[in-house]
């Protein structure tokens, strides 16, 4: 079944008519004014979680206009206005938000991570709590990866070790940013071996969206580059170094902007899914990115970064065809 | 049970006569024209997978007839018409086609994979969905295949790595690969990690119609030949490099088509079961092979092309009999 | 339970009444004149599965003379006729053999064998199909072997690596050729892997009568000695080069004469189990033997092929103790 | 559901209604007098397992109400005390509780570790029992770890061998240690096994609270310097020397202080998460540390202490931002 | 609940009582003569598997008495002899019987033994089918085993392969012959592979009682000194050479006298628990054993036979401790 | 729940009481003399499993009174007495002890141990056997343990092979015991695989209470030096040599003494827990121990002993805090 529909003005009127029937089933809640129902479009295309679309799961729009119904009704307004369904939403949030809400609460309070000044190895990953599929709006946190570069305990050669209860997927996205880390270092990789922590994950990390901030924290820590904690990151990579598009973005830099990160890089692919709230326009700088190469341009400090961002490009072919990179042949 | 018969003028009437009866058990719908019914022949020759056969999943083409039937009705046409049929088609197409058409969809929003210009390393495969068993049509998709090769991690010798969440099969088919890769690069493999990516996916990979884009991008990143971005392929393989039949291709061949691509690789005793839809016809061009050689004969551009493909045909005998390759010796 | 008894006049005799009995139970359908009850004792032997044998699997045979029966009836014949049990064999055939005659059938269409000329590195091994263990009667399908003789990818030495979804027998198989193979090559083997291929295989093969082609294909490979492709072969090794036993032969025989081979390769322990149907009399050469070399002796062709053999036949002790072989002493 | 609310007046004010409102319920029990009451909210803030926030587990509250009540009625006492709710804390307790009761009992009668004195390689660790975690209280207790440095037994390199049935995340742990260690060592440690023993463990111990303990051992270990076995310690590491806060540091504490140790080192950001019973105070003093160089500084004793300890500080980056380290640079 | 009794006068009358009651009880049948009371009581004796006891398994025996009075009553006999018990046991066999008979007969027919003259690599192991524990007789069969020795596959050193399905028991029950093969061989071990075969076994082999085999086999591959196939034999082995007692010991001997070989090796320990029938009674030669040495002592023929043991013999210490061997010293 | 209650004269008397409870209950059986009673009593004090207490497992004490008055009604005594009870605890006992009872026999019988003279690589290691935790007598049995030194089978380094199917904590007692071994041999440790069979074990082996025994056979193993067959050995160990404190030493030092061995080394914390019964009284030696190097003196002989012994010593630190050891510094 389809879980999106295109944003047009014939489903946006689908969508006013939908408002107009839930308060006629629901017979106590008041009329819904304009400011109420623009804000549940609003929401409808939040959820959709790509631009262009108006999300299709009705019944949990339904539920979030009888909150905001009731809130208007108990407050006695005689119309339900947008600021209704804005209190609403932050009483209707799901488990998984409630979840994320104590975890970066959590965060805040015991320092797992860092938000100012630069360091090597650490980076502000950002990740989104996987719950229940049919829930259409996604719970971001920041999940720092710690990275360390240590002599090979085996003498045949170095490991890649990760930690943080990984699962399937995000072990292999280890596994392709391996590929990277192999062919920036040479030869020289078997004698090291590289330890990956994603710091404070018990309960089964997944997915390959940290790839770029695992690609930046071991690059930092083997070249001793420090890391700006002011920026969050987060994208998947091919083995050529593409940087590729991921899900939950607008989830993800909310609370990166939440916690008070300046910037945050994310796949070019992924701009037009991102459809900040209202209180976190401005408040963050969003940094698109093509390639693992630009996300170091925006990560690194210090003297050293030029030179290793030099190194690293002439390995990483652009992916864009109308920009043909180094390796890409007329045909 | 079998699940086809022979394309016969006999079996034909058989199917002319399903459609009357299906209608007559209806009611309510109104009868097929010639168009009509010569659209359900073709369907089931289509649904048959094999050229010369048609398929006896009578259930299925049932629920086609009365879709179309009911479509002709809505419209107060007199008559079913092939447009009715074809209406139908996209009305009634499965679960797995409708997830197949938000990957292309998707594919095409986000360029996971590029359909112009030349790149090292990267192959645009092509994948069925594997859904229900009992639904005959298959659902085709564009899976891109990234390749890099990288010093060796461990001191003790070269791996393959692949990720992209693969089955068993899926995990064979890399290795009936590595034996190629292994005998085209010689003794150096030992020095080198191999990288194969199968880009975006996440759900469990399974088959080995892959082959061929796998062994293209390992061999375009070991030697930096750049691949052709329009080509598609399909195909597996076996350890001596000769290029075996595959399921799906005319799925396989309209998704390729559909996303603009030029050309389509596939193996030769597939060629007879390639039936295109006509809006299809003449967008794509079919290339049927016997060896990987020519696999890249087709794929590959620029000046190592040549010298790259003189040292593979060298090691791959011909496989059909009646061209004995080098190493046939009469009998 | 007893699943045979011995073929003696005695237990022919029950046989005969046994038909009687049925079709008395039956009521409607005629007698069986002599061909029909002699074709329903020469069907009780081939089930056997073992010269001299006759099969107590009367419920199966039971259905096999009702099926019989009523073709007559249906053709109001007097009496049932040694063609009408033949046709009714052909329509009372397992799933197993419905299964099978589409591989057959597929097999030729596709050509993932070759049946003339001489190849390297590629056997025709012969298998039955795994069904359920209560029916008698085995399907045989052509499964060929390809192998491939590589650098090793590890510097520690080479491995072994087989695809086609083995399952335990078969891994165990696979490594008992390798004893054999190590022993022929000497220390040369840890500097190469080598590849075997059970090609199209996909649904978990298992057993070890494959063993004898697997170790030709791979000393075909190592040597580049062609391997003759009319010749088919079935048996299991032991770690010292016997050829042992493995179980249904007939039908293996009978896949092989179906797809036009001319000589089948089988343990000599097996020759008694040779039943064919008359239509494949005389149309394949069944060649017995006792140790690899005379695999060999069959299977290969062309000019390094003696001196190949004789270093072979060096390694491998004759089995039988009345010819005893050059490590058996007096005792 | 959030399992705390903050420690306001007004949440106060709910939980002694509450109180009242459970006397009311049960009928039979005395009325609470002012020392009870604030018992009860002691124990709501001590079970909210954070300073600063009060429990919300209710249920379990009410229990310990009950029982209070319960007590005091059977003394005949007119209203219930401060003692009567102390009492029934010691009734009501956990199923853990009395499996950490007689664990600490057996740890005393048996002597698995040593709370006088220094010795090479011997750490008390602490830990919790891990329960049902709807039991808001801890059960601390000493778990010591023993490390042993020898030579390697394979050549190819040392290895890492953790016994006491450790689960996932405590595996884990073990390897972010080793990353540690592997730095501090150099080259050197692939001459080396390296066995860390969780004494007496056999349940199966999880989480990653000892990382600490297994650094400190190691270290002393591989360097022969002695641990003071008066002090105790608990807290996890980042790969790059950072302490990480950890759970249940109260009934640590207490657990150690119980057993007589002198000294316990915590994660600094758990300190305001202390808060021991009144019998406990002052009996043992508390040491936050930021960094294992500072857990060491603790731990060790004896003449080579101050070299291993500037040999580690030069490795790990000080984590708070606003005294930023070595490798943290202006941004 | 104990399985077996003392074999006392007491007993004896016992279970003559308990032919009687079952006589009585049954209604039908004749009385037992003199000869069937003293069979049953004999039978009592075989199945307590040891001597000087009787078994207590009444159920079962109850059940031949039923059978043999049966056999007595058909006939017509006024009384029940002997005679009738012997062939109510043939009757009443249980499963495994009937398994090993086919196997037994099987191996007959299809030699994948030989029972005459002299083999390198191969001996004449013997097993017991492992069938339902309840049931007090055991199954013997021969299981030969096959041994190889070639170049190690792997630079870094050999390994041991045995196949044949082993069970965990038996896979450590040939690291146990391991430890003897390494130290008989020296640091030579390194360079070879050893490949250990089970030959013809399927469904799972268990047990430590082919120790003995496993290790001849091996022994006489690597030193090309040829094995008498006219011996077979079953013991278990310490990793210091002493040969320890095993199960079923009676079964194994009459199944190899019954295949028609001529001497059987069996731990000395072993000897009190050999209660053949009369029929294999002087047909095969029993020797038992104390160690590796004196199995060899037996099973090896020709030249470099006695050279190989003198060497063994230095390894091994005698475990008697009234005959102390070459490491055991005055206490 | 407790299990045990403090051996106090206040917990005697409830038992008393118990005692006549039990008998007034049961209505038929007569009363307990003086003798009977204290004999219960004496019972509680063993099945506590530590000296001080008495057990808490009424129901099974209950069970032991009834059987016992059951005995003294059937003889018709007026009283119970002593021996009544005696009588009672060998019908009562448990399946474990059964199954225990036949092992001791069938060790008697089968000599898969020695109990006189002294042999290398050979110890007499102790178990309980692991039944239902809620019985609280231990069933104790001789588990002989045999190790064997060999050359390496891999060039890159040796292993440590344990066979007698281990459980979990077995494996990791085998790992603790390496450490030592490895820090014991030094860097020789990778030119060897060490063997250790824990003979005659089939069922799983569960525990670290055979470390001792592990460490000494190997040590005897490595150095030649004979073990003293008369002396059987119970206790775990740290990775340092501590000798830690197990379960059950009561049940097995019986054991020990039921098989006629003379003396047991036991660790030094469980010498508290030996409760004799008094058959057992004076037959055998107790010998309590701290480190493995006290394990040593006692069990090895021959004029290589003390030099073996002073090497391991300068390894070991000595625990008790009391008498500080060589690494234990002033604090």
């Amino acid at each position: 079944m389809k879980s999106t529909m295109p944003d047009t003005e014939d489903n946006r009127l689908k969508l006013v008519r939908f408002v107009a029937q839930e308060v006629a089933k629901d017979r106590k809640i008041p009329h819904f004014d304009r400011t109420a129902v623009l804000e549940i479009l609003r929401e409808a295309q939040r959820r959709a979680g790509r631009r262009g679309q108006l999300t299709l799961r009705l019944r949990e729009l339904g539920g979030l206009i009888r909150v905001a119904g009731d809130i208007a009704q108990e407050g006695s307004s005689p119309l339900v206005t947008a600021k209704d369904v804005l209190d609403a939403k932050r009483i209707a949030r799901s488990l998984e938000q409630q979840v994320a809400d104590r975890m970066i609460e959590r965060g805040k309070e015991y320092q797992t991570f860092i938000t100012t000044g630069a360091i090597v190895g650490m980076v502000n990953g950002l990740a989104v709590l996987v719950g229940d599929n049919s829930i259409a709006e996604f719970s971001g946190i920041v999940l720092p990866i710690a990275a360390e570069v240590t002599p090979a305990q085996a003498k045949q050669g170095g490991r890649i070790i990760a930690t943080g209860r990984l699962g399937e997927i995000a072990k292999e996205a280890v596994e392709n940013v391996a590929a990277l880390i192999k062919k920036y270092t040479g030869e020289d990789i078997s004698n090291h071996d590289i330890h990956v922590q994603f710091v404070g994950s018990r309960e089964g990390t997944e997915g390959d969206s940290a790839s770029i901030s695992v690609a930046t924290a071991v690059i930092s820590a083997l070249e001793e580059v420090p890391v700006n904690q002011t920026v969050a990151m987060t994208g998947s990579l091919s083995v050529r170094g593409q940087v590729l598009p991921v899900g939950g973005v607008t989830a993800k830099i909310e609370a990166a902007a939440e916690l008070g990160l300046n910037k945050v890089v994310i796949p070019r692919a992924n701009l037009k899914d991102v459809l900040l709230e209202d209180k976190y326009q401005g408040k963050i700088e969003i940094v698109p990115v093509d390639t693992l190469s630009e996300v170091l341009e925006v990560a690194l400090v210090g003297p050293k970064k030029s030179g290793l961002i030099s190194k690293l490009a002439a390995l990483i072919p652009k992916m864009t065809p109308d920009k043909p990179g180094p390796s890409a042949v007329p045909h």
